[in-house]
């Protein structure tokens, strides 16, 4: 069998905490990807194109990169005498809280796996992710790269993902402020430290969003969806975040919270109308702060990475 | 239909916690219980009979016992002329971490709600429990009664208890230290803060004993039965805990960590054989410090409080 010289692969944006689950549970988005094709190349090294797409001024040195970070894990684990040449095309724009750094790397590992003699399953791949997600973040958090790799809402563990089976009629709608946040300012905002006290109703809602999805019961799923942890903490850093979460709510939604480490905000919905109607009622409250915005809607059981073509 | 004028109940110990849910997960348990009779009178309040058992020095004024307390909140909200009295008959240790003051007040709700002339659900009966334990505690978490009101592994939440399914394999081996530990004690312990990411690693715990209930894998209930956020501050406070602990784990134990508030120490193990195996290396592991225990095996899907005879 001839050996794969050249792969391509895209990775999903996601949704990281889940309003819940800070660094710990997150799901994908069908719609906004970046997209990584890797070719072997002769040299024993990791080397990154010109970056392409929403952003290219991102670090392309292979050590500061996601996606190159993470390509030098595999590439020592796999003890392999080839190098890879990585080219990314970002879809997902940068400090939007969407898992955009995340994605170059699950998408760039994708792709290199395919060119391996032996390649790895995916759930392998997820070291090598937060290899890459430490880049980034300076936290190797993998409530994005956990998603992006499995498809669906998935808890990050430290060794391992788990899968968390998705009621089918929950979607997402998520909106993306045209706006940027530093995942590292998002960080800082949670340097003071919290009482037990503040600590509990997290652990509880997450226990309920939990119980929801595999009980296939909304109900509990929308007691559940509310961050009281750490949204308290990050959403002045979000102009409008307070009316835009107001108005997901007022539209319908079980539950609505910052993505990620922000500024995009996510709502859960049942069924996909409703999506697009509390998607709308979130674009329409930024538009009022004055703030201009794209709209995603999604199944929360979305899309995994995938080789393309 | 002649209404009934007394009534007798029993709940039983409970696992407060659970290791990775603080004050919002719990277990029911087989064996110790308490009981308690209660007549309807005529005057309209709630009176305490002298307490029986093994614990006898409990307030007797109905505002500062754990099921007077209960019992004036259900009389308040069922609007009845009629009082109770109730006769308790302790069978659970006090500050023994098996959720003793719970079982006290759901025992007299059990008991006292069959006197109503519409008895209530018996979810119903969770504020009217909570209303109880705040007496015992000075907070009004809901790890113990839930999972006596309901039996088996539940989530108890501010507004509402959910049963969580548990494999049937799942065994509970619980030792109990003669040895009390004041619950305001425990507490105290947890007094300084926590950085979120002292925080992060139990929601991930959390989560991952909640899918393997789910999931019946109990390779994710081991992978995730473990206490990282209250344990550390609670184990110094009884005496042979980290020697106990380790004979567990030794002996095959899923994961172990303190029974509520303590001192008990609890295992979830694979098996009723091996809930015995592991009873057993904790009893002696506390015999080496030397303190004396008592061990309890139960299905981690323990019984709920019923009404008896």
């Amino acid at each position: 069998m001839k050996a794969r010289l050249e792969a391509k692969a895209f990775a999903p944006a996601s949704v990281g905490n889940a309003a819940v689950g800070f660094d710990v549970l997150g799901h994908s988005l069908a719609g906004p990807r970046d997209v990584a094709t890797v070719r072997r190349i002769d040299a024993p090294e990791v080397r990154l194109a010109p970056i392409r797409g929403v952003v290219t001024d991102l670090p392309v040195d292979p050590a500061r990169n996601t996606a190159g970070a993470a390509l030098l894990s595999l590439r020592a684990a796999a003890k392999v005498r080839f190098g890879f040449e990585v080219a990314l095309e970002k879809g997902i724009p940068l400090g939007s809280g969407l898992g955009g750094s995340a994605a170059s790397a699950v998408a760039a590992l994708v792709a290199a796996n395919a060119l391996l003699p032996r390649p790895l399953a995916r759930e392998a791949l997820y070291p090598h992710a937060l290899a890459g997600e430490a880049v980034a973040s300076g936290s190797a958090h993998g409530d994005n790269v956990g998603p992006q790799l499995l498809g669906g809402l998935v808890i990050a563990g430290h060794a391992r993902l788990v899968k968390v089976p998705v009621p089918r009629r929950l979607w997402a709608a998520v909106v993306h402020p045209h706006a940027v946040l530093e995942t590292k300012v998002a960080r800082a905002a949670l340097a003071a430290p919290y009482a037990i006290g503040a600590v509990v109703p997290q652990l509880e809602r997450l226990s309920l969003v939990l119980a929801g999805c595999y009980a296939k019961d909304l109900s509990l799923i929308a007691e559940g969806l509310e961050d009281v942890l750490v949204e308290p903490r990050r959403a002045h850093l979000i102009a409008g975040f307070s009316e835009v979460k107001a108005a997901a709510l007022k539209a319908g939604a079980l539950g609505a919270s910052i993505s990620g480490a922000g500024p995009s905000v996510f709502a859960w919905c049942d069924g996909e109308a409703k999506a697009r109607r509390v998607g709308a009622a979130m674009r329409r409250a930024f538009a009022a702060v004055p703030v201009g915005s794209d709209v995603f809607v999604s199944p929360v059981n979305g899309p995994r990475a995938e080789l393309l073509r």
